[in-house]
Protein backbone atom coordinates (compact mmCIF):
# COMPACT_ATOMS: atom_id res chain seq x y z
CA UNK A 1 0.00 0.00 0.00
CA UNK A 2 1.65 3.38 -0.95
CA UNK A 3 -0.30 6.46 -0.37
CA UNK A 4 2.46 9.02 -1.23
CA UNK A 5 -0.12 10.81 -3.15
CA UNK A 6 -2.20 11.65 -0.23
CA UNK A 7 0.36 12.78 2.27
CA UNK A 8 2.07 16.01 2.24
CA UNK A 9 5.23 16.59 -0.31
CA UNK A 10 7.83 19.05 0.70
CA UNK A 11 10.27 19.91 -2.36
CA UNK A 12 12.80 23.18 -2.18
CA UNK A 13 12.75 25.92 -5.27
CA UNK A 14 15.75 25.53 -6.92
CA UNK A 15 17.44 28.23 -8.49
CA UNK A 16 17.03 31.29 -6.37
CA UNK A 17 20.15 33.28 -6.94
CA UNK A 18 21.47 35.15 -3.76
CA UNK A 19 19.23 38.39 -2.42
CA UNK A 20 20.67 41.86 -1.90
CA UNK A 21 18.74 45.31 -0.59
CA UNK A 22 16.08 45.98 -2.45
CA UNK A 23 15.50 42.75 -4.61
CA UNK A 24 12.14 41.88 -5.93
CA UNK A 25 11.73 38.93 -3.82
CA UNK A 26 8.83 37.46 -5.12
CA UNK A 27 9.10 38.24 -8.64
CA UNK A 28 12.46 35.85 -8.51
CA UNK A 29 10.27 33.58 -6.22
CA UNK A 30 7.52 33.42 -8.96
CA UNK A 31 10.30 33.18 -11.30
CA UNK A 32 12.27 30.23 -9.26
CA UNK A 33 8.36 28.57 -9.30
CA UNK A 34 8.25 28.98 -13.07
CA UNK A 35 4.27 28.28 -12.85
CA UNK A 36 1.76 30.08 -10.69
CA UNK A 37 1.75 28.40 -7.12
CA UNK A 38 -1.32 25.74 -6.97
CA UNK A 39 -4.07 25.86 -5.01
CA UNK A 40 -3.47 24.94 -1.20
CA UNK A 41 0.40 25.07 -1.63
CA UNK A 42 2.31 26.97 1.00
CA UNK A 43 5.71 28.52 0.13
CA UNK A 44 8.08 28.08 3.56
CA UNK A 45 10.83 30.64 3.23
CA UNK A 46 14.02 31.54 5.16
CA UNK A 47 13.40 34.86 7.48
CA UNK A 48 17.00 35.08 6.28
CA UNK A 49 16.14 35.80 2.32
CA UNK A 50 13.28 38.33 3.59
CA UNK A 51 15.11 39.99 6.21
CA UNK A 52 17.76 40.66 2.68
CA UNK A 53 15.60 41.86 0.37
CA UNK A 54 14.35 44.65 2.99
CA UNK A 55 17.73 45.50 3.77
CA UNK A 56 17.80 44.59 7.72
CA UNK A 57 21.20 43.75 7.41
CA UNK A 58 23.95 45.54 9.53
CA UNK A 59 27.49 46.05 8.64
CA UNK A 60 29.71 46.04 11.50
CA UNK A 61 31.82 49.00 10.72
CA UNK A 62 28.95 51.48 11.08
CA UNK A 63 28.23 49.50 14.97
CA UNK A 64 29.56 51.85 18.09
CA UNK A 65 29.32 49.11 21.14
CA UNK A 66 27.53 50.74 23.84
CA UNK A 67 29.45 50.31 27.37
CA UNK A 68 26.92 47.71 28.03
CA UNK A 69 27.62 45.60 25.10
CA UNK A 70 31.52 45.88 25.97
CA UNK A 71 30.33 44.27 29.18
CA UNK A 72 28.45 41.88 27.88
CA UNK A 73 30.66 40.77 25.52
CA UNK A 74 33.53 40.26 28.48
CA UNK A 75 31.11 38.47 30.56
CA UNK A 76 30.02 35.88 27.78
CA UNK A 77 33.37 35.50 25.93
CA UNK A 78 32.22 37.08 22.89
CA UNK A 79 34.59 37.90 20.32
CA UNK A 80 33.07 40.97 18.87
CA UNK A 81 31.22 43.88 21.15
CA UNK A 82 29.71 45.42 17.95
CA UNK A 83 27.82 42.18 17.40
CA UNK A 84 26.40 41.98 20.89
CA UNK A 85 25.48 45.87 20.47
CA UNK A 86 23.26 45.01 17.23
CA UNK A 87 21.81 42.16 19.32
CA UNK A 88 21.20 44.54 21.97
CA UNK A 89 19.13 46.96 20.25
CA UNK A 90 16.66 44.01 19.00
CA UNK A 91 16.48 42.99 22.31
CA UNK A 92 13.72 43.64 24.53
CA UNK A 93 14.81 41.80 27.53
CA UNK A 94 17.48 39.57 27.77
CA UNK A 95 16.28 36.30 29.64
CA UNK A 96 19.52 34.62 29.56
CA UNK A 97 23.14 35.31 29.39
CA UNK A 98 25.29 32.63 30.42
CA UNK A 99 27.70 30.00 29.20
CA UNK A 100 28.46 31.81 26.56
CA UNK A 101 25.13 32.46 25.41
CA UNK A 102 22.47 35.19 24.63
CA UNK A 103 19.18 34.56 24.91
CA UNK A 104 16.86 37.10 24.27
CA UNK A 105 12.70 38.06 23.89
CA UNK A 106 12.45 40.29 20.83
CA UNK A 107 10.35 42.84 20.04
CA UNK A 108 7.83 40.42 18.80
CA UNK A 109 8.23 38.53 21.53
CA UNK A 110 10.11 35.50 20.44
CA UNK A 111 12.36 33.96 22.71
CA UNK A 112 15.30 33.18 20.52
CA UNK A 113 19.16 33.15 21.19
CA UNK A 114 20.94 36.23 20.22
CA UNK A 115 17.34 38.15 19.41
CA UNK A 116 17.62 36.01 15.91
CA UNK A 117 20.77 38.31 14.42
CA UNK A 118 22.43 36.38 12.50
CA UNK A 119 26.19 36.30 11.18
CA UNK A 120 26.00 32.91 8.63
CA UNK A 121 24.96 33.55 4.95
CA UNK A 122 25.66 37.31 6.02
CA UNK A 123 29.01 38.11 3.88
CA UNK A 124 31.72 39.39 5.46
CA UNK A 125 30.90 41.95 8.52
CA UNK A 126 27.64 42.26 8.26
CA UNK A 127 24.96 40.57 10.41
CA UNK A 128 21.32 39.84 9.57
CA UNK A 129 18.71 40.46 11.61
CA UNK A 130 14.85 39.33 11.88
CA UNK A 131 12.19 41.41 9.38
CA UNK A 132 10.74 44.75 11.68
CA UNK A 133 7.31 42.77 11.33
CA UNK A 134 7.50 39.31 9.95
CA UNK A 135 3.54 38.87 9.74
CA UNK A 136 3.45 41.91 7.22
CA UNK A 137 6.35 40.93 5.21
CA UNK A 138 4.41 37.57 4.84
CA UNK A 139 1.13 39.08 4.02
CA UNK A 140 2.90 41.20 1.37
CA UNK A 141 5.12 38.60 -0.18
CA UNK A 142 1.50 35.95 -0.15
CA UNK A 143 -0.26 39.01 -1.93
CA UNK A 144 2.55 39.69 -4.73
CA UNK A 145 2.64 35.58 -5.25
CA UNK A 146 0.89 33.88 -8.57
CA UNK A 147 -1.45 31.50 -7.24
CA UNK A 148 -1.17 33.43 -4.09
CA UNK A 149 0.16 30.53 -1.78
CA UNK A 150 -0.29 30.71 1.74
CA UNK A 151 3.38 32.07 2.85
CA UNK A 152 5.15 30.96 6.02
CA UNK A 153 8.76 32.65 6.75
CA UNK A 154 10.49 30.47 9.33
CA UNK A 155 13.70 30.36 11.61
CA UNK A 156 15.88 27.87 12.99
CA UNK A 157 15.66 28.47 17.40
CA UNK A 158 16.80 26.66 19.84
CA UNK A 159 14.62 24.57 22.37
CA UNK A 160 14.87 24.88 26.23
CA UNK A 161 15.86 21.34 27.33
CA UNK A 162 16.59 19.88 24.28
CA UNK A 163 19.82 19.75 22.23
CA UNK A 164 19.91 21.12 18.26
CA UNK A 165 17.51 23.33 16.67
CA UNK A 166 13.95 23.34 14.35
CA UNK A 167 12.95 25.61 12.15
CA UNK A 168 10.10 27.49 13.12
CA UNK A 169 7.49 29.99 11.75
CA UNK A 170 7.97 33.86 12.83
CA UNK A 171 5.43 34.72 10.21
CA UNK A 172 2.44 33.28 8.95
CA UNK A 173 0.07 34.43 6.12
CA UNK A 174 -2.94 32.32 4.99
CA UNK A 175 -2.23 28.92 7.34
CA UNK A 176 -3.64 28.58 10.51
CA UNK A 177 -1.16 28.90 13.35
CA UNK A 178 -2.67 25.75 15.27
CA UNK A 179 -5.23 23.32 14.68
CA UNK A 180 -7.29 23.79 17.51
CA UNK A 181 -8.51 20.50 19.12
CA UNK A 182 -9.64 21.56 22.24
CA UNK A 183 -13.30 21.28 22.88
CA UNK A 184 -13.24 18.09 20.37
CA UNK A 185 -13.46 14.71 21.18
CA UNK A 186 -10.67 11.48 20.38
CA UNK A 187 -11.25 8.38 19.04
CA UNK A 188 -13.00 7.08 22.36
CA UNK A 189 -15.36 9.98 22.30
CA UNK A 190 -13.34 11.29 25.27
CA UNK A 191 -13.06 15.22 25.28
CA UNK A 192 -9.92 16.26 24.17
CA UNK A 193 -8.77 19.03 27.03
CA UNK A 194 -5.01 20.52 25.50
CA UNK A 195 -4.68 19.38 22.17
CA UNK A 196 -3.74 22.73 20.21
CA UNK A 197 -1.27 21.36 17.29
CA UNK A 198 0.40 24.43 15.93
CA UNK A 199 0.65 23.34 12.35
CA UNK A 200 2.93 26.29 11.42
CA UNK A 201 5.76 25.35 13.16
CA UNK A 202 5.23 21.95 11.80
CA UNK A 203 5.38 22.92 8.33
CA UNK A 204 8.71 25.01 8.91
CA UNK A 205 10.06 22.15 10.30
CA UNK A 206 9.12 20.29 7.60
CA UNK A 207 10.48 22.45 5.49
CA UNK A 208 13.77 22.28 6.75
CA UNK A 209 14.39 18.66 5.91
CA UNK A 210 14.10 19.35 2.23
CA UNK A 211 16.94 22.00 2.13
CA UNK A 212 20.03 20.40 1.31
CA UNK A 213 21.89 22.03 3.57
CA UNK A 214 22.69 25.61 5.57
CA UNK A 215 25.38 26.02 2.59
CA UNK A 216 23.15 25.18 -0.51
CA UNK A 217 21.02 28.07 -1.19
CA UNK A 218 17.34 26.55 -0.77
CA UNK A 219 15.96 29.30 1.44
CA UNK A 220 12.38 28.43 -0.29
CA UNK A 221 10.49 25.35 0.21
CA UNK A 222 6.91 23.91 -1.19
CA UNK A 223 4.90 22.20 1.39
CA UNK A 224 1.90 20.54 -0.83
CA UNK A 225 -0.76 18.53 1.10
CA UNK A 226 -2.15 21.24 4.02
CA UNK A 227 -4.67 22.22 1.74
CA UNK A 228 -7.20 21.65 5.06
CA UNK A 229 -5.12 24.27 7.06
CA UNK A 230 -4.96 27.44 4.28
CA UNK A 231 -7.16 29.54 4.65
CA UNK A 232 -8.37 32.67 2.11
CA UNK A 233 -7.63 35.30 4.67
CA UNK A 234 -4.05 36.05 5.61
CA UNK A 235 -5.29 35.22 9.39
CA UNK A 236 -3.60 36.67 12.46
CA UNK A 237 -0.17 35.79 11.85
CA UNK A 238 2.80 33.95 13.99
CA UNK A 239 2.28 36.73 16.61
CA UNK A 240 -1.13 34.15 17.42
CA UNK A 241 1.80 31.56 18.63
CA UNK A 242 3.47 33.90 21.11
CA UNK A 243 2.99 32.87 24.37
CA UNK A 244 2.56 36.35 26.93
CA UNK A 245 5.20 36.76 28.84
CA UNK A 246 3.08 36.05 31.95
CA UNK A 247 1.73 32.85 30.53
CA UNK A 248 5.31 31.10 30.51
CA UNK A 249 4.31 27.19 31.54
CA UNK A 250 8.25 26.51 31.19
CA UNK A 251 10.51 29.24 31.22
CA UNK B 1 9.78 23.49 -12.12
CA UNK B 2 8.54 20.55 -10.08
CA UNK B 3 11.03 18.88 -7.91
CA UNK B 4 7.93 16.86 -5.88
CA UNK B 5 10.09 13.67 -6.75
CA UNK B 6 13.50 14.89 -4.75
CA UNK B 7 11.98 16.28 -1.52
CA UNK B 8 10.04 14.32 1.01
CA UNK B 9 7.09 12.82 0.96
CA UNK B 10 5.43 11.80 4.07
CA UNK B 11 2.05 9.29 4.35
CA UNK B 12 0.24 7.84 7.20
CA UNK B 13 0.09 3.95 7.14
CA UNK B 14 -4.02 3.41 6.66
CA UNK B 15 -5.40 -0.10 8.36
CA UNK B 16 -3.23 -0.07 11.38
CA UNK B 17 -6.24 -1.64 14.13
CA UNK B 18 -6.73 -0.10 17.78
CA UNK B 19 -3.32 -1.52 19.84
CA UNK B 20 -4.26 -3.76 22.64
CA UNK B 21 -1.38 -5.10 25.01
CA UNK B 22 0.51 -7.63 24.02
CA UNK B 23 0.12 -7.09 20.17
CA UNK B 24 2.45 -7.93 17.62
CA UNK B 25 2.75 -4.13 16.74
CA UNK B 26 5.93 -5.01 13.84
CA UNK B 27 3.79 -7.22 12.21
CA UNK B 28 0.62 -5.22 12.56
CA UNK B 29 3.07 -2.32 11.07
CA UNK B 30 4.79 -4.66 8.56
CA UNK B 31 0.70 -5.77 7.67
CA UNK B 32 -0.29 -2.34 7.38
CA UNK B 33 2.39 -1.38 4.99
CA UNK B 34 2.09 -4.19 2.90
CA UNK B 35 5.42 -4.56 1.47
CA UNK B 36 8.85 -3.78 3.03
CA UNK B 37 10.00 -0.75 4.00
CA UNK B 38 11.93 0.81 1.45
CA UNK B 39 15.53 1.76 1.91
CA UNK B 40 15.55 5.57 3.35
CA UNK B 41 12.43 5.20 4.76
CA UNK B 42 11.59 6.37 8.13
CA UNK B 43 8.69 5.25 10.17
CA UNK B 44 7.04 7.77 12.61
CA UNK B 45 5.16 6.36 15.43
CA UNK B 46 3.10 7.58 18.03
CA UNK B 47 4.26 6.65 21.22
CA UNK B 48 0.95 5.61 22.69
CA UNK B 49 0.49 2.75 20.63
CA UNK B 50 3.92 1.33 21.68
CA UNK B 51 2.94 1.87 24.94
CA UNK B 52 -0.38 0.26 24.33
CA UNK B 53 1.33 -2.51 23.02
CA UNK B 54 3.73 -2.70 25.55
CA UNK B 55 0.99 -2.69 28.92
CA UNK B 56 2.23 0.76 29.84
CA UNK B 57 -1.29 1.44 30.71
CA UNK B 58 -2.91 2.00 34.22
CA UNK B 59 -6.41 1.83 34.79
CA UNK B 60 -7.62 4.56 37.34
CA UNK B 61 -9.72 1.97 39.28
CA UNK B 62 -6.25 0.79 40.59
CA UNK B 63 -4.42 3.93 41.88
CA UNK B 64 -4.53 4.32 45.24
CA UNK B 65 -3.28 8.48 45.23
CA UNK B 66 -0.85 9.93 47.55
CA UNK B 67 -1.16 12.87 50.02
CA UNK B 68 1.07 14.46 47.96
CA UNK B 69 -1.12 13.88 44.63
CA UNK B 70 -4.28 15.10 46.78
CA UNK B 71 -2.91 18.61 47.39
CA UNK B 72 -1.53 19.05 44.15
CA UNK B 73 -4.83 17.81 42.57
CA UNK B 74 -6.48 20.57 44.80
CA UNK B 75 -3.82 23.20 44.58
CA UNK B 76 -4.01 22.77 40.10
CA UNK B 77 -7.49 22.33 40.57
CA UNK B 78 -6.99 18.73 38.88
CA UNK B 79 -10.39 17.33 39.18
CA UNK B 80 -8.97 13.16 39.75
CA UNK B 81 -6.27 12.85 42.45
CA UNK B 82 -5.70 9.61 40.80
CA UNK B 83 -4.32 11.12 37.41
CA UNK B 84 -2.07 13.40 39.52
CA UNK B 85 -0.65 10.44 41.63
CA UNK B 86 0.15 8.33 37.93
CA UNK B 87 1.66 11.67 37.18
CA UNK B 88 3.97 11.57 40.15
CA UNK B 89 4.91 8.06 39.66
CA UNK B 90 6.57 8.99 36.38
CA UNK B 91 7.90 12.15 37.34
CA UNK B 92 12.07 12.80 38.31
CA UNK B 93 11.17 15.97 39.19
CA UNK B 94 8.33 18.71 38.75
CA UNK B 95 9.47 21.29 36.68
CA UNK B 96 6.47 23.96 37.05
CA UNK B 97 3.41 23.24 39.30
CA UNK B 98 0.94 26.34 38.51
CA UNK B 99 -2.14 27.72 36.38
CA UNK B 100 -3.72 24.06 36.29
CA UNK B 101 -0.40 22.61 34.79
CA UNK B 102 1.84 20.37 35.70
CA UNK B 103 5.29 20.23 33.77
CA UNK B 104 7.34 16.84 34.58
CA UNK B 105 11.14 15.76 34.07
CA UNK B 106 10.55 12.41 33.48
CA UNK B 107 13.24 9.49 34.20
CA UNK B 108 14.20 9.83 30.73
CA UNK B 109 15.19 13.18 30.86
CA UNK B 110 12.51 14.45 28.58
CA UNK B 111 10.05 17.76 30.16
CA UNK B 112 6.69 17.66 29.29
CA UNK B 113 3.22 18.14 30.66
CA UNK B 114 2.50 15.54 32.94
CA UNK B 115 4.86 13.47 32.60
CA UNK B 116 3.97 12.37 29.17
CA UNK B 117 0.86 10.73 30.96
CA UNK B 118 -1.95 10.93 28.64
CA UNK B 119 -6.12 9.94 29.07
CA UNK B 120 -6.89 10.63 25.51
CA UNK B 121 -7.42 7.80 22.92
CA UNK B 122 -6.65 5.71 26.18
CA UNK B 123 -10.36 4.28 26.50
CA UNK B 124 -12.38 4.79 29.70
CA UNK B 125 -10.42 4.98 32.89
CA UNK B 126 -7.42 4.59 31.53
CA UNK B 127 -3.62 6.48 31.28
CA UNK B 128 -1.15 5.96 29.04
CA UNK B 129 2.34 6.37 29.96
CA UNK B 130 5.62 6.45 28.03
CA UNK B 131 7.10 3.39 27.48
CA UNK B 132 10.10 2.72 30.00
CA UNK B 133 12.88 2.78 27.74
CA UNK B 134 11.84 4.28 24.19
CA UNK B 135 14.89 3.61 22.20
CA UNK B 136 14.86 0.30 23.38
CA UNK B 137 11.29 0.27 21.89
CA UNK B 138 12.49 1.77 18.66
CA UNK B 139 15.36 -0.55 18.19
CA UNK B 140 13.01 -3.75 18.78
CA UNK B 141 10.82 -2.29 16.11
CA UNK B 142 13.45 -1.35 13.95
CA UNK B 143 14.86 -4.98 14.13
CA UNK B 144 11.54 -6.59 13.33
CA UNK B 145 10.08 -4.67 10.62
CA UNK B 146 10.53 -6.00 7.47
CA UNK B 147 12.90 -3.56 5.03
CA UNK B 148 14.30 -2.45 8.19
CA UNK B 149 13.39 0.97 8.30
CA UNK B 150 14.61 3.77 10.45
CA UNK B 151 12.22 4.18 13.20
CA UNK B 152 11.45 7.65 15.07
CA UNK B 153 8.48 6.88 18.30
CA UNK B 154 6.53 10.75 18.89
CA UNK B 155 5.00 12.50 21.17
CA UNK B 156 3.34 16.13 21.19
CA UNK B 157 5.55 18.26 23.45
CA UNK B 158 3.79 22.00 23.98
CA UNK B 159 7.20 24.76 23.82
CA UNK B 160 8.02 27.03 26.85
CA UNK B 161 7.46 30.60 25.03
CA UNK B 162 5.28 29.13 21.76
CA UNK B 163 1.36 28.05 22.16
CA UNK B 164 0.08 24.87 20.80
CA UNK B 165 1.94 21.61 20.68
CA UNK B 166 4.67 20.25 17.99
CA UNK B 167 5.65 16.20 17.91
CA UNK B 168 9.23 15.66 18.52
CA UNK B 169 10.96 12.43 19.21
CA UNK B 170 10.88 10.68 22.29
CA UNK B 171 12.80 7.73 20.60
CA UNK B 172 15.08 6.80 17.58
CA UNK B 173 16.69 4.01 16.04
CA UNK B 174 18.54 4.48 12.67
CA UNK B 175 18.46 8.33 12.31
CA UNK B 176 20.88 10.76 12.94
CA UNK B 177 19.27 12.85 15.69
CA UNK B 178 21.15 15.97 14.57
CA UNK B 179 22.82 16.81 11.69
CA UNK B 180 25.49 18.82 13.13
CA UNK B 181 27.23 21.95 11.12
CA UNK B 182 29.45 23.15 14.14
CA UNK B 183 33.01 23.49 12.63
CA UNK B 184 31.58 23.67 8.82
CA UNK B 185 31.35 26.38 6.84
CA UNK B 186 28.25 28.41 4.86
CA UNK B 187 27.94 29.60 1.35
CA UNK B 188 30.27 32.72 2.35
CA UNK B 189 33.08 30.21 3.33
CA UNK B 190 32.34 31.56 7.12
CA UNK B 191 32.60 28.89 10.35
CA UNK B 192 29.06 28.03 11.32
CA UNK B 193 28.89 28.39 15.17
CA UNK B 194 25.89 27.01 16.33
CA UNK B 195 23.97 25.32 14.04
CA UNK B 196 22.73 21.76 14.83
CA UNK B 197 20.00 20.82 13.30
CA UNK B 198 17.66 18.28 15.26
CA UNK B 199 16.58 16.18 11.74
CA UNK B 200 14.24 13.60 14.18
CA UNK B 201 12.34 16.21 15.80
CA UNK B 202 11.26 17.96 12.51
CA UNK B 203 10.88 14.54 10.94
CA UNK B 204 8.47 13.76 14.23
CA UNK B 205 7.20 17.07 12.87
CA UNK B 206 6.31 16.40 9.22
CA UNK B 207 4.84 12.67 10.33
CA UNK B 208 2.22 14.82 12.07
CA UNK B 209 1.15 17.01 9.26
CA UNK B 210 0.65 13.64 7.48
CA UNK B 211 -1.98 12.63 9.96
CA UNK B 212 -5.64 13.29 9.25
CA UNK B 213 -6.54 13.77 13.51
CA UNK B 214 -5.91 12.88 16.71
CA UNK B 215 -9.43 11.09 15.86
CA UNK B 216 -8.18 9.38 13.34
CA UNK B 217 -6.68 6.82 14.43
CA UNK B 218 -3.40 7.25 11.68
CA UNK B 219 -0.69 6.88 14.33
CA UNK B 220 2.06 5.02 11.69
CA UNK B 221 3.41 7.36 9.44
CA UNK B 222 5.75 6.72 6.55
CA UNK B 223 8.61 9.50 5.75
CA UNK B 224 10.69 9.11 2.42
CA UNK B 225 13.91 11.23 1.43
CA UNK B 226 15.67 11.34 4.53
CA UNK B 227 18.23 8.66 3.23
CA UNK B 228 21.27 11.07 3.46
CA UNK B 229 20.07 10.88 7.80
CA UNK B 230 19.66 7.04 7.77
CA UNK B 231 22.08 5.10 9.40
CA UNK B 232 23.06 1.73 9.52
CA UNK B 233 24.01 1.17 13.35
CA UNK B 234 20.74 2.02 15.36
CA UNK B 235 22.50 5.04 17.45
CA UNK B 236 22.33 6.89 20.36
CA UNK B 237 18.69 7.28 20.52
CA UNK B 238 16.70 10.18 21.55
CA UNK B 239 18.45 10.35 24.69
CA UNK B 240 21.21 12.20 22.53
CA UNK B 241 18.59 14.82 22.26
CA UNK B 242 18.28 15.58 26.03
CA UNK B 243 19.78 18.57 27.52
CA UNK B 244 21.44 17.60 30.77
CA UNK B 245 19.93 19.73 33.59
CA UNK B 246 23.06 21.59 34.46
CA UNK B 247 22.85 22.15 30.73
CA UNK B 248 19.39 24.18 30.02
CA UNK B 249 19.80 27.38 28.34
CA UNK B 250 15.97 28.56 28.25
CA UNK B 251 14.63 26.80 31.69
Amino acid sequence: VSRADAGVRVWALPGLPEIAPGDDLAALLAAARGAPFGPGEVLVIAHKVVSKAEGRVVSLDEVEPSPRALELAAQLGKEDPRHVEVVLRETAEIVRAQRGVLISRTRHGFVCANAGVDASNAGEGRLVLLPLDPDASARRLRASLPGRPAVVIADSFGRAWRHGQCDVAIAIAGLAAMDDWRGRSDSFGRELHATCIAIADEAAAAADLARAGKDAREPAVVVEGLGRHVVEDDGPGAAALVRAREEDLFG
